[in-house]
């Protein structure tokens, strides 16, 4: 076996220097995304794979097994980012599934399946507010609505696909069927702290948390800090703080879920000035979704009594609801098996993150392995794993897919 | 008496008229700044007084008394604004100061005392970071190392006073001296809603409460929202929402202490993102000096509690501390009659909010006149007020200077 960590690493960072900026800013349909392609179109023909871009700009390597057209085992993740982003969210899974199958090629070895490497093209949702938009239109879920969104510059994802060269009309074609895609396992980096804390380089995903998102809006009245008599005050910031401890208490000590409030914005925000109106997100994460409802509705219960109890207006809208995805147990055993060759007793873990594996479920079942990444640190320059990390993931990877049956 | 509420309305409409935009704003040594001291010089000159700009910019009208060069009763208020201001704060104390002056010279009254009005030019200190410019330049408390603060677009007062055609050399031959100056009385919209709860059109101010402001950073650690259990977080959001709670509990039921959150910032600000930062003002007012004190402390020990339970890192600086003024009671008595004469049993009431009053201390005795406004707004374009109101507001100022003895 010749996975180096330290080549991993390297390309890694020479796919990262592809950017529009900040940082590493590189975004759906854009010159960056065609860059990133060329770039990875050619590690996997060197690797030995047959390479397109699909009809939605996902680049797809195609390594064949025994005989031609066998079903494929699907590897992969996004080439997109967020904007000034880490380099191996995302990357890291498409960099290491290239070097198992350049490993493979290179001892002329051929399985009783096809691998495929899909590098998507979105995933992240940046540019067209709507996220998982490469593994959607490969499973076959997209909406086609979602051709007349817009970015910030106005322009339509339908013309964006233009522009990329592609036809908005085709990208049906992108769909991939059932019979022809045996698993989609996807590395990734963890986003998390668990590993770190544990000390292990990798674990081993039980799905993939479903999430609620809300997004509230509190109307009290502002006023001069100076000449309101506290028991006159209808202060928004004030209840929107009661509301964020209550996210926080209803979603501690409670199972796997969680709860953050990552966002709020207070106005008219003057020092001097009594907060007439707060808007705040709130995040609610399980992977069970009976568990997660529930968490939903008593925050919201919560929220209720409490802008009732300071005569508040409240306002909330759900944004997002997304359902809890489960990993399949004969992926996760065989990815535990080929940590354990290596040496590693890896843990299992639930994503609380979103990733493509989630929008692979109704194509075919779906397995995960997680890296190690220092602080739980994403979506941030900071973002940081080592080498030899980078290597033991390549490693159980390629063990994973010598031992796959299809 | 030909005081008329409608005069006095218009000519708030006439002033609000001169500004910079977004709606009213009217800044300290701006072009509008001089438009608004020509406009009130002419006013002044009609009324019959002898107009002039003093070093920092104040437009000082002068009123002779029986014999010229008496020691002169100070009257007025700002002619600066916040931005998106209302039309009353400041320039309603100027207005009506003039409307009395106007009334006293149609009938060729002259008393045994000067009377000068005097339009401040800066109050709210928005341009140059520092309030009160013009009131502690005659007051002769004007720290000169203001002329080195400089605006948004860096320019610094020292510039801005001599693109103003004054000279930042002679800023010291505004002050005044005691002898000069018999009191300084100052009628101004009350800002608050105390005056319009109890059904009464003016008070009677007791004092300007004094107010303490810090500013607080907490810092925790951003994470993912979906992938950092609840126990393993240091959500910098949650802390400061207990902080938010802790500043309303403390400063509630405690006599009249009042304290405020007027403005939070959360990092990053993801909906996705545990929120790692979290900066915030503290505003804390009282007229009893020690009460205020011993509430800013027992703040502090809350928010210390609070960030060591939390593993949290707390920075807090104060940024301004000023002690509670009180206002001459022999002054509040002569309001008091003054208003009973219009039929009016003004009620007491102390001022949260600082005012041009404050910073006359060190020179004269000072009252002050509230004016019932609409909701307790200010600082924002609904202020409001009714003809009426502003029309008994002037006549109470002119029976207390008819009655004044110097």
């Amino acid at each position: 076996m010749s996975l180096s960590g330290l080549d991993l690493m390297a390309r890694a960072d020479e796919l990262a220097a592809i950017t529009s900026g900040p940082g590493l800013t590189r975004l759906y349909l854009t010159p960056e995304h065609k860059a990133a392609n060329d770039l990875v179109s050619r590690w996997m023909q060197e690797a030995g794979m047959a390479v397109h871009i699909d009809a939605v700009g996902n680049v797809v390597g195609r390594y064949e097994g025994e005989r031609p057209g066998l079903p494929a085992l699907m590897l992969g993740s996004h080439l997109d980012t967020v904007r000034d982003a880490g380099r191996y969210d995302g990357m890291l899974g498409v960099l290491s599934a290239i070097a198992c199958v350049a490993d493979l090629n290179a001892r002329g070895r051929r399985l009783p399946f096809a691998i495929e490497v899909v590098g998507f093209g979105d995933e992240e949702g940046v540019r067209f507010q709507s996220t998982l938009i490469g593994s959607r239109a490969v499973a076959g879920t997209l909406d086609r609505g979602l051709l007349r969104n817009c970015d910030s510059d106005g322009v339509s994802m339908a013309d964006a696909l233009t522009a990329f060269g592609l036809d908005p009309n085709r990208i049906g074609s992108a769909v991939r069927r059932p019979e022809e895609v045996a698993a989609y396992v996807e590395l990734h980096i963890e986003q998390g702290p668990v590993l770190e804390r544990e000390g292990i380089p990798v674990g081993i995903v039980t799905g993939i948390a479903g999430a609620t998102r809300l997004e509230v809006t509190l109307t009290g009245e502002a006023g001069h800090a100076g000449t309101v008599p506290m028991h006159l005050r209808c202060d928004a910031l004030a209840a929107a703080a009661e509301m964020v401890l209550a996210v926080e208490e209803e979603c501690s000590g409670r199972g796997r879920v969680v709860g953050t409030v990552g966002r709020l914005s207070v106005s008219p925000g003057a020092g001097n000035v009594i907060p007439g109106e707060v808007r705040f997100s709130v995040d609610i994460r399980s992977d069970q979704d009976e568990q997660r409802q529930e968490r939903v509705n008593t925050v919201i219960d919560r929220f209720d009594e409490i802008a009732e109890g300071r005569r508040m207006g409240l306002q909330y809208r759900v944004t997002h609801d997304s359902p809890a995805v489960a990993c399949s147990p004969r992926l996760m055993a065989r990815l535990s098996e080929a940590a354990r060759a290596e040496g590693i007793e890896a843990p299992e873990l639930l994503s609380g993150a979103g990733h493509d594996a989630m929008a692979m479920t109704p194509l075919c079942e779906i397995g995960m392995l997680f890296v190690r990444c220092r602080g739980g640190i994403s979506h941030n320059p900071a973002e940081s794993i080592t080498a030899e990390d980078a290597e033991t993931g390549a490693r159980v990877l390629l063990r994973f897919i010598e031992n796959f049956e299809g």
